[in-house]
């Protein structure tokens, strides 16, 4: 059982990875955590809620967190997630209220409270991990281990044409988080770009859906590929943030390699790029994916969506 | 009556501004908050409940807060403190604890529970600022005044030929603070260079003192004069943390001017220095000191601690 | 008697200052270079070949050199200078031609023709002394003395708050010629923002004065008090790159410290900045000017100026 | 016929890529010009007089450049190259003088002479281009194409885990070269790294070879193995310059792809990284190699070299 805090700024593929985390045995899902990243903060926060309420898992605390990077000003990701973040999926109004800790705060509570027991999930930018180490740099040493969605080794990025985008987000949270020495395995575009879903892959599994989760998801998939994507021929949804979930209890999906991982904070074309060396395994801070079973991940993301939300 | 809450990581002359504040009716001091800066967090925080002790002020909180900068790993100024930063002064264990309070949730507590009453006097590093800031951005609207000790404008730096110490320690975190939209005042060093005393004037003082705060003050200064500045022939101590904390109350000691004052994040030569703009006043972020009345401060100093501490 | 090659932009005060170098009997002027700075190279070169024919000194050679900064793109001063870089001064047309060489060229052939003999005075950006050292290193052996009009060390910029515009223009250049391991001396606004004339000065000294170049100091500095000062209350001309021109025959207007400086080219706030380390004086590159005997300096240039042209 | 000026700092593969040149009927070699580089200009101007000696064709000239970066100091790779830059392979004395001319005026005048016709081939630091650039900008209109190996631009560098050796060599110079708008081509590691031939295959070509040029292949070839590669198993020596000058005239043995490179010169960890824009083709500075007929180029040279030099 991975007992999971997962942070996120709900994003559609945020939203997909979520909707797996619940149709996972494997994980308990101990608290959302929101961060700017996506969208701002009230947006993400709230759709963090109305997910959550849309999955009928008002049970499961939402704490918001980090309204703006660390050092650099906020720069979102509208244009591919809507300007709600979901791709104008208009949700219900949640009946629940955000947790009243700051995510921060309640990273740092669960994890010292459970040493060796938490995982952290990072599938935003890395404000609210950062601040968390700061304020508590023991959590370093209590937290079982860190899964990111972030980075791009040895690829292209996909908001310049050296970083992605939750690193250049706030390249100095990832910097921070980069450097705290705690058991980190990073899932990042070099293998995030091997696993897409079609419009089809899409339309086949709402046959085995229904309900509510069912018109949120294709809805959702929908502005993607036909907003988003209107130009492009061949049209992919990239599961970034679902990868990354699905990899804390399945591993096995990923060839994981030691790397040092440093990120660039001074680069007039460089900005929040992950800088890797291979060779300096001994002084390895990640572990990085050098591999990705594609096949065994769209099925696995296929049968459990399709079978948590008939 | 000035609310304070005083940030600071002692070091030889928090001392004597902590003195100062306690000497000073205006000041009603709230609480210290502690920060990794002249020296590491344990130091200072253990110095500043010492110090509390000495002067028989238990009952004022001691939050401990960052024990690192930002970004950047830590540089401290043993050199000029000694290890301890106190000069090697010795003083007896203190009797009471740290609050259990991070120092960034005590400002933020204090300040959002007493909207226009609360101003902050940072004497170190802005670490504990800049993640209260970065926690609750409402502070910036709820503080008094915010008072820095801290830059150097129109004159050279004291750590390199462009930075102040508390700006280059954790440049990250002053960049945070000068774009806070709050009101803030900073006391640089064009202004506390102009304030010193000499040995005599300690040994002056030292006639009007008596028991463990004359002690302290003797042998905290007789450090910087004899270790620190053993080969200078004109001996001064810069009070660059008294003028700070007597410019709450007096501002009128200093002259002030607007200015927009950014932070260098990327130089190789300038990292940490304050790049004043007195042209862009309308753009200001901070009042600027151009001028002191010295032997104002000088007598304001040395009266109050010769009548506190008889 | 200073063997001179001027490396120049006219640029206003620059044709003050070849004014001046004509003037005074110390100086036998072996070549102006001209380098693009105030404004573009077309210009400047065309404003050295005429201001030499109307002063009637077209025996001159005239080289011309860098049409843009070593790295960055080029950034003019014609706001300052008029788009010809004369105050739309209008001149005949000069019946000489440019010298065949380049401006680095005859540099580097006139200095190591006759080594200890020749002093460059540069005051433009630096690119073409740039280009001629690391074209011929040797020439920093065999000059006899560099003076440079640049840079800020203990003052503001006057192109942005750190950075003074010959140094801005061409940073990389100026890193290269401070670093060059020559007998430098700067000249920086430092002194250069102390001597000024007024447009009261002028019209004096107009008096004085008869036909050509009468006139055309007269435009230049009206264009400067009425277009570029239109809007400033005390009217002040910066004497810049004449000052410079007399230090090389009269050093002991200025008061001369050595320093360690070296040049920002990484900053984000401050590229372009002279940092300057006056502590580092085992390790000076520079002589630096610390005061100036503003009168002196005055006296001579509206003697020399009275005197030559009446 | 290709017009070809071989810019070169020797270096091991720039011996091998002056014999495939000098093997090669496609190829009129116009002239030699030296830089800093793989070892110091004395080291490399040599190597180029004595190879032309020992392949009998000292009618070409040598000219020397460059002595040192434009900006930043020198740092070789002798570690690879041997002190000597050939693999301590001790040539006989070279029976010609270098050319008087400077490297980038020899650039400049045969370019200009000739426009339309000359071929830049450049497989060292890039300072000699960017000093005739920036001294002669017409030579950018004036060439018929540059080829420059160097650069890495979807894979690792080889001198940092971003930049490859001859762009961190002289970054500024490159960031000159690259935007200096002139038809540019660049053989990055991309496809240098898939043309290598092992210990065997300069055995094989061995028994086809005869005399100085046999032995100078095999024992520079033999200190690159067993000295720099004396703890890799599979031991490889890359072609990163033959394969440069082999597509000046065989361009189809690459697949070129338009793309917008840039080149890094403030990253702290990124300096001199080719950062590359492939989806900004509209903008594209050069044909970037994006597939490399490893085996056509592998039959190229072992033929021309074995027939060349019997």
């Amino acid at each position: 059982m991975h007992r999971i805090i997962l942070d996120t700024d709900p994003g559609i593929d945020d939203a997909l990875a979520l909707f797996l985390a619940l149709a996972s045995p494997e994980i308990q899902l101990e608290a959302l955590t929101t961060v700017c990243g996506n969208v701002n903060l009230d947006h993400t926060t709230r759709n963090a809620l109305a997910l959550l309420s849309l999955a009928g898992r008002e049970d499961i605390p939402v704490a918001a967190g980090a309204s703006r990077p660390l050092i650099l000003p906020h720069g979102d990701a509208a244009s591919v997630h809507g300007q709600n973040g979901l791709g104008q999926l208009q949700l219900p109004e949640p009946h629940i209220a955000p947790h009243p800790q700051h995510a921060a705060d309640l990273i740092i509570e669960r994890v010292m409270q459970a040493p060796g027991e938490i995982t952290l999930v990072a599938i935003g930018p890395l404000t609210n991990l950062a601040l968390a180490l700061r304020k508590e740099p023991r959590i370093a040493r209590a937290v079982r281990e860190v899964y990111i969605m972030g980075g791009a080794l040895r690829v292209p990025g996909n908001v310049t044409p050296a970083a992605e985008f939750n690193i250049y987000c706030d390249p100095h949270a990832a910097h921070v988080v980069f450097h705290a020495g705690w058991p980190l395995r990073i899932v990042s575009l070099d293998v995030t770009h091997q696993v897409s879903l079609t419009p089809e892959d899409f339309a086949q599994l709402a046959t085995s859906l229904d309900g509510s989760v069912k018109h949120a998801i294709l809805q959702m998939t929908d502005f993607y590929f036909n907003v988003f994507q209107a130009e492009i021929a061949t049209k992919a949804f990239h599961m970034h943030d679902p990868l990354c979930l699905a990899a804390t209890f399945r591993p096995d999906l990923i060839t994981w390699q030691p790397a040092y991982v440093d990120v660039e904070l001074q680069g007039a074309l460089t900005l929040g790029e992950t800088v890797a060396d291979f060779k300096r395994h001994t002084q390895a801070n990640i572990q990085a994916p050098v591999a990705v079973d594609a096949a065994g991940f769209r099925t696995l993301f296929l049968e459990r969506i399709g079978q948590a939300y008939p």
